[in-house]
């Protein structure tokens, strides 16, 4: 099986590298455009019928900071 | 709306923050974990009604790296 874990920063964080993908938009000529926000998916690999308990443990453990950022864990 | 472009590095290009993940999940005990692979996730606020020729065209441009990393758009 598959899980996919997205990890974004939390609304309110300021997002640096989502400003800058945004402005790089604009420069291109994109001026529908508007906020961006920058995030990371983890595509992982694991024995099936692993339990979703223990993906989240390997989130708020390694993955994500949830001080700063959210995460959304999709299984396939 | 919104648009959701997602980044992942093709196969057989190798991805070191992949196999950093995944060692350190190894190292947390994750023994059910087999190949992580990372990547990136753009989201985009677009004005209502932006056909999905420009949001390829973004990516195409700007967004991905077609010599090393697939995209796949989704619209929200």
């Amino acid at each position: 099986m598959k899980a996919y874990v997205h990890v974004m920063l939390k609304d309110g964080v300021l997002d640096p590298q989502g400003k800058a993908i945004g402005q790089a938009l604009h420069g291109l000529g994109f001026d529908e455009v508007g906020d961006v926000r920058a995030g990371k998916v983890i595509e992982i690999d694991l024995k099936d019928g692993t339990d979703k308990k223990r993906i989240e443990a390997m989130c708020e453990k390694l993955l994500a900071n949830s001080v700063i950022e959210n995460y959304r864990i999709e299984v396939a």
